[in-house]
């Protein structure tokens, strides 16, 4: 199977409404979507109808746009949550229940017996109301739930024959990738169904656990811009690319990938939060270079210390000059920006000046440029 | 071999100096040292004295504070390096040296077999100075060279008999957990040294690979507070803290935890940078439950959606009340714990209404307790 033969389930607008700021509007949303869109997710995710009013009218509007992307919402595993559903005009239903032994007891009490039996019943009103809708079933908390009730859960209802896709959830951010590689591969082998994966970054494994199950033959992978979403959020959009594009840029040739700044600057706007500085792709100094050792590499040839090219995605790099840790190479260079001509020796006493003013302060871009002037002068003058 | 039989090597002061806003004064230096002791890392590594004066000094400063961590420094594998390094009476020392073809081309342009003749010598010549102190070998940019050269070094260097620990380095971020695997499970097999992992962040990986690494028989995992460093960082202490923790607490149990919290807010201060809202364990949405199916089984279980106890950090953990994803058990815990009497009739009419409410505008807390405080009033009233 080619590398791109799997889809983005982009969940900014479900899993994103759950990140604590975000409360988006319908205008808000309908940007997201867009841009999302213009990047070339497959799949936008949106919160359920039953939330709120304006969470129903809301996926009327955005499937009523016209988008590419498929328009999904997320549901609970209930026939009343389903018609309202079905009433928006979606185009999929992400159906969701627990099967770990913690949200059996506390979230809805039911036996594996009566989740299978729920799960048919159900899921096989939704194909009779809609024959055509994009229709996937997923377990919640899957890496706590017993391998034996899973396999029950997952089985029953591939045999039902109605379900494009079953789903795989890391709903508390446990997982490892291993664990992820073998759940998934048992999937894809034992239903030959589609398989997705949503994972939470409680424990920091959300972009490898993703990344393991795509090896493993997932085919669609949950995101959300930024990673926001319940608690400290789930695998981010752009963590995922940056993931992907380094194992093989063949899996992300597909997107838009200068979109990317874009759509992080959008939502840490609208929920009012940073970019964070450790960032994939786009924190400020993801491609910042500063000790001299790598600067100097870096500026013979830039894949020494970069994995990523920054103008794949409408970005430039930078060397950090005015610092303790700099070398005379990162000084030579900007010399030669500057069109000053220095000789080697000369560069190498300033950067020893550049070290010992910055174990007092860092300089600024403005006074190394003053320094390299001011000695270039020098020269000329004597 | 007990789980907690591991070290984290803690580098806030040299890779972390290499972030873009860090630029630690002496007493800053201090400051974080003697709080990662506390905390119980069991080595710091610090800036090589080759940096800067300040570099050097305060290497002589940190070692003299008498902490129980061991105090490390980072350098090129050069004896001029080593001597200054040894001069200051550090307790150990990182030689590092590039192995991929990018950094031999353009780092340092020696072969391999002149890369197995420089180590042996500088090794050797280390070791007849300081027979005690702590020698570690890495190659640099250890996944993006050839497995034969790295065997070669690595085979070699194990073969002076005189290094106590091997290190491999995810140099740009490009390694995934099998691979780190792998190469690090070859290293105990074949040299029965310790093995150290060393992984940068680019794609989202650091902390899956030092947990693979760890798996694979790595006795040392490199970190820095928040993870700063070069470009967008490495493995996070708290990020590798939040994964052990949840694959087996064994490992961190000899860790004083609740200073994590102190430490993230140090560096954040420090360096004049948020905390990320999607930091592990210590961002402001860590333990936050937003949508009522996770808060009302939070709080009949906080196990439910909670892999990691905020407790355990000195941390509480929250539920959102005031939104359009709140569920009634939400308000109705709210209630209890504002000592009001509402029937749950009254109170899943209050909760369509903060939805209805809060589909135009998120509610502030007090906008939820005068919201339930006024219908119980009106109750008593009537």
């Amino acid at each position: 199977m080619p590398l791109d033969q799997f889809a983005i389930i982009e969940s900014t607008l479900r899993e994103g409404e759950q990140f604590s700021t975000a409360s988006f509007s319908t205008g808000q949303k309908l940007e997201i979507a867009a841009l999302l869109d213009a990047f070339g997710v497959e799949m936008i995710e949106m919160t359920s109808p039953v939330a709120s009013p304006q969470s129903d009218a809301d996926i009327r509007t955005v499937v009523s746009a016209g988008l590419s992307a498929r328009i999904l919402t997320h549901i609970r595993c209930r026939k009343d949550d389903a018609l309202r559903a079905l009433d928006t005009g979606v185009h999929g239903l992400d159906v969701v229940i627990g099967t770990s032994p913690q949200l059996i007891q506390h979230s809805h009490g039911k036996s594996i017996r009566e989740i299978v039996d729920t799960a048919s019943e159900v899921l096989s009103f939704i194909r009779e109301q809609a024959p055509d809708i994009i229709l996937r079933f997923s377990t919640e908390d899957t890496f706590r739930s017993r391998e034996s009730d899973l396999l029950r859960v997952y089985l029953a209802v591939a045999d039902l024959g109605i379900v494009n896709r079953l789903g795989v959830a890391d709903t508390v951010g446990v997982a490892q990738p291993l664990q992820v590689f073998h759940m998934v591969h048992q999937l894809v082998r034992l239903t030959g169904l589609d398989v997705e994966f949503h994972g939470h970054n409680d424990s920091g494994c959300a972009i490898a656990n993703a990344a393991a199950a795509l090896e493993a033959g997932a085919t669609h992978i949950d995101t959300t811009i930024l990673g926001i979403g319940e608690r400290n959020g789930i695998t981010p959009l752009g963590g995922l690319i940056a993931r992907l594009y380094t194992i093989d840029r063949a899996y992300v040739a597909k997107y838009n990938l200068e979109l990317l700044p874009a759509l992080d600057a959008l939502i840490a706007n609208t929920c009012g939060i940073p970019i964070p500085f450790s960032n994939y792709i786009t924190g400020a100094s993801a491609f910042m270079h500063k000790a001299g050792i790598h600067a100097k590499a870096v500026l013979a040839d830039p894949a020494t210390y970069e994995i990523l090219r920054p103008e794949d995605f409408g970005l430039t790099r930078e060397i950090a000059i005015g610092h303790r840790l700099t070398g005379w190479n990162s000084l030579k260079a900007r010399a030669q920006t500057l069109g000053l001509s220095l000789s080697d020796k000369r560069l190498k006493e300033l950067t020893h000046e550049v070290k010992r003013r910055a174990d007092v302060r860092t300089l600024t871009a403005d006074e190394i440029d003053s320094l390299l002037r001011d000695a270039a002068g020098a020269v000329i003058g004597t």
